[in-house]
């Protein structure tokens, strides 16, 4: 009677950021912004290291919304980018939901600003065309805690899951002996207690 | 096998403001009081925006609940205000259940003081009844955060959608351009942060 | 899809007050002492004033956890008081499970200490027997709120209705109408706030 | 040896608001933005209220730091407006002193974006040159609590008293009896809890 | 070069309860109700058990800021009662101030709320007077953490000793062997954790 | 509807401790470190205590994770213990899920570090191959509050139980008088307060 | 103008243990249990470890207070025990003082049950009297937060230093050099995470 | 009486950076994992760009502390590193109080890992000898909040300033116009809220 364990898998997944624009990331206040910041590109980081397919949208930029925060456009020069005249819901969106279509992929992979909106109504439109969709929850902001878990309960009582990027680069690479070194790379730039762990190996490893 | 996407729709919903009074407000201290007050008022407001049917009542408000707040009667001069004489669940008040019947609408957004009943009950029963029901969490206050969440479980659990304020106004909207103005002045008006982004953009927009 | 409204009818409603006792009570971390006082001392005393029939039990009361703590004692002088020799879940005590039968009802308002053991265990077995299962959250405590979070989430999956002792007076009694001094007088002992209102309108209306 | 009781005196006090900026209040996160926002206001108001000397002073207002916020501009259309060319301490620019200085007060209410800069630098360089300085704590805001408690400990290590609007306005009213209906409206526009009062108070009153 | 202990003394002794009034009691949310109501109703057991001239005041309780709760007034049937018209420091209420000298006592224990208008500024003003002022910290509210702590900050540097209605109760008791009854009443009845402690202790000594 | 009562049964239980080691201990921030040291230390001995056959096992322990807390293999030098070579989901690596096969129980017992990867990924992977799975929260660890959240909500959602160590030895041992000793040696030896009235009333009676 | 280092000296230090007794515990909710008994032990370990002259003393043990925790009485059987009849403060007993004199040390660290009593009183007395107070934060525990501070700030501002164990066993101690060993196992058994940065330093070293 | 402004000075201030070692960095939860590593590269940042002298020290860092954390070794490659053979003071170490001295400035700003050792410590020891302490506390950390709340009354009691590394730049720049891009650009790089600002308004200047 449960919900059976759908697995994430990095030639069936694509990832949607949607709305980190300048001016939107001022409203977010549940996370510190110092962890925001890193959450959202940890989640962009492993897009790329997973070669995922990535699709970039953004809502009015040209008002007060903002631009895409530059890193993000950086980390995919070449990704679809759709720029959004006014649907507020990305899957009212033709050409956001053309590029997803086009990925061919059956995972969606989401985060955004800010969560009860930018995320849970393009989660809920995509679940009900029958992809799998996985909540990015740390990489996806909001205006405070009540408003997080409110989103949260929709989006899970709907069938989302609930995940972390930590959590999602885990379930998409599956065997450290895949690749330690790009995995430790990963986690070493975004997880600073992490990175602590690997100085002080290394260190005294190097100094036998 | 989860929950489909209901979505809200306004030419089929309704907002039911129920036992914000003077006195009962006190009882309030899951939230804080500067940010309730913006809550409820902001919910009033788009109610109007939207030209939604909006229903008020209150319970006992002769004796020490108090009046019903008189921001809400301004904004809803014309609207049916039940003063219930005892029913604790305004569902069980038949000039209540009549209202919102006349209204023709399906959904109903809802939202009171304090949570575990005056919400909470008449969105069970309307459930029961088989309309869809929408709490707007973040405008409805109750003693504390415990009693919050053993509220909120058991309205998720009988199938309302948990939502805010601004998820409401934003699904309701559904494309910017529908009206660019009334909804940025709607949100500058109640939401401090985006008020700045306004401001900053059009000075500087005007500077030029 | 979503469960029925399953409403407390006070002529079909007992109360199971589950090892308040003395030692054990020390072990509630996730409510402030006064508070929790309060909401169990109000939980019996709306037990009382709805004529419910309230069963206590205790666990090894002779040893440290200590004895029922007097004021539930002096409440219910009549009820039914299990003192079980060594069963966790008191629902694995024939005593008990027969008391509760010879109610004759099939909604239990349940209570007690720890949350996770001697609320959950009962909770859990009487469901499966059928019976409806409220629990009173906020007279209910356990180490700290990490546990609780994970009790109510085993509960509520099972079916249990979390609610409050507010909740359930007001549940319980459907309309002011059918006895205004009584219910105000069960708020104005352990609602502060609610006394206050009370206070200040009574003061008023007498100084006209 | 403890220091004396320094008292403020409508008299003898001057405001200064120093960069309350559309883009620095993004920077604000020691306070909810709704209660922050509110509390700004009320600074205001009752600088207004009490015919206080008001100055106004920004930082770098044509860059990112963004305009002043305009509900500060319209209530202080006549005040003096130091637009600092770069001086980060506002006591650092000499228009800002002499503009001071031309109060004729002795004792500054000061409040300001961000609490350990915009604030505590012209507190510390004012006490310096023996003004009396009152920093309203919860019209100042900053990063985050650590920052804060820090910068409160810095303040008040030099002499600074550590007030909030409310106690100001207390303290420089003295007596309800010099204005019960001005003082009402300033607590009525700014603490909901007592417009609550006020309201439900009005009402039972008119009622009889 | 620190501050000297002064210690309290049951004969030198008086405590000044101002505006525990149930219209402003609505404001305080540094505390939970339930708590607060508690640490007033323990300050003023604490008083009455000590003897210890006690003296209640109230502003304007005429208005919506409401009477005086009705327990303490019960407490303390022939306490000085100064109903201030309208200032809103009590010491500058010439009545009240007359009714402490007449005490003849030169320490005070203060509470009240809200604590940084109704405690902190007759705190100051008792000190600049000569007076020991003992601050009962958990009987004084106000409306969030943020301004309590800078009322607390400001009232101790001016050099008010911050306490706890215990810590008044110990430091006047001294010997448990004055009255090991009396003060064991009081904290039976304040302080839930203690009652269960000799509930406990009391049943297994009976048993033997 | 709702998911029926699976009670832990000694007899029929399995525990898995995964991934508790010295490297990756520091990323857990959501409990304090000595809480948890005493939480997988106590799931430890409760293990030990009703001989569930326990299985440990190891992600990587050569490099920065570090190797297993010394205390786990001290408690159960026989048990099988996986040195994963990789996998990171336990459930992937054959050896462990034959281990988990060869103890012939249908329930397991479940914690580790980090939550939403050590622990959900095996939890939910169990659930697939139809292993009634209990999570042991509270011996379970990861880097902050929200990640825990999102995890528990992803495994209950597909039918995992959350429970606590207190709970599981509480279901496992049904009824006191089954040993009264070895569990309240258990509890005291884990939770100070359990230890404080096991104290209290030894030291009482001893002194009759 | 400020406070001159006052530095420990283990020649010169004396450690005086109040009122750790198993009924009061009870009352300690400032800290989890957990680590406050760990926070205890560990003082108690550092205080051996430096073989200082110590002191132990109870309140009333024989009553509802309960008997010291055993582990104290373990650490230090030889060490002076006075058992105070009934007075408070311990510095009134004579018996208490005069074992401090017999110390001939003149720096005192303080740790006790409730810290505005049992700790800040003989704080007070000790000062008064010329000794150097160091009051040992962590150890010593309270009601809650809001009584912990107030204490603090009265006990800091008459000259006490506010420590923690670590940070007096760090000042005690002085150069790693004077016993490497020693503080390592000290720091092992009461700090988990150095415990597992000396379990992965150890491993890895004993590796190569 | 109060404490005279004692304000940074660029030609007079010097950086020691105490303990930042990777072992020691897990013992740190007073602050976020990412927050702490960006305040303390902030402050790093901060020193270079002010060209202030920077001195680093570690405590044992051939053992489980662990090496300092690589960016500090690389932003200041020919900066004085005294690696402690043993003191826990850094100002017990020769080496280290020469390097200050060395720097001919009299103004210390320091900042560690953990606050009330290796920060209070030769926080105390350096006031001792005449220096003026700048404790930067957002770039110190330690084990808990109420650690670290002892450590900082202790510094502070003792005449040392608390600022965070924003205050540091900001009074030690003064003058934005001394050099705008490069205080933007520290902003823009450790504050992502400023960072956001700066591409919000980049954007919007350029689309002109």
């Amino acid at each position: 009677m449960s919900k059976p364990y759908t697995r994430l898998d990095k030639n069936n997944a694509a990832v949607l950021l949607v709305d980190h624009q300048a001016g939107l990331l001022s409203l977010v206040r549940d996370f510190d912004p110092d962890k925001f910041k890193n959450n959202v590109l940890a989640l962009a980081d492993l897009a790329k290291y997973f070669k995922l397919p990535t699709i970039l949208t953004t809502s009015f930029e040209e008002g007060p919304n903002g631009p895409l925060v530059p890193e993000l456009k950086q980390t995919f020069p070449d990704a679809p980018f759709i720029a959004r005249p006014g649907q507020i819901n990305a899957w009212d969106n033709e050409d956001f939901v053309a590029a997803v279509k086009a990925t061919g992929k059956k995972q969606l992979i989401l985060a955004g600003v800010v969560t009860e909106v930018c995320v849970a109504f393009p989660a809920l439109s995509a679940i009900a065309e029958g992809y799998e969709v996985f909540v990015v929850t740390d990489a996806s902001g909001t205006f405070n805690e009540v408003t997080r878990d409110a989103a949260w309960n929709r989006m899970a009582a709907a069938g989302a899951q609930l995940m972390t990027w930590f959590g999602v680069a885990c379930e998409l690479h599956r065997d450290w002996r895949n690749d330690v070194e790009g995995l430790a790379a990963l986690f070493s730039n975004h997880i600073p207690d992490y990175r602590n762990l690997i100085t002080a190996y290394t260190t005294l490893k190097a100094s036998k």
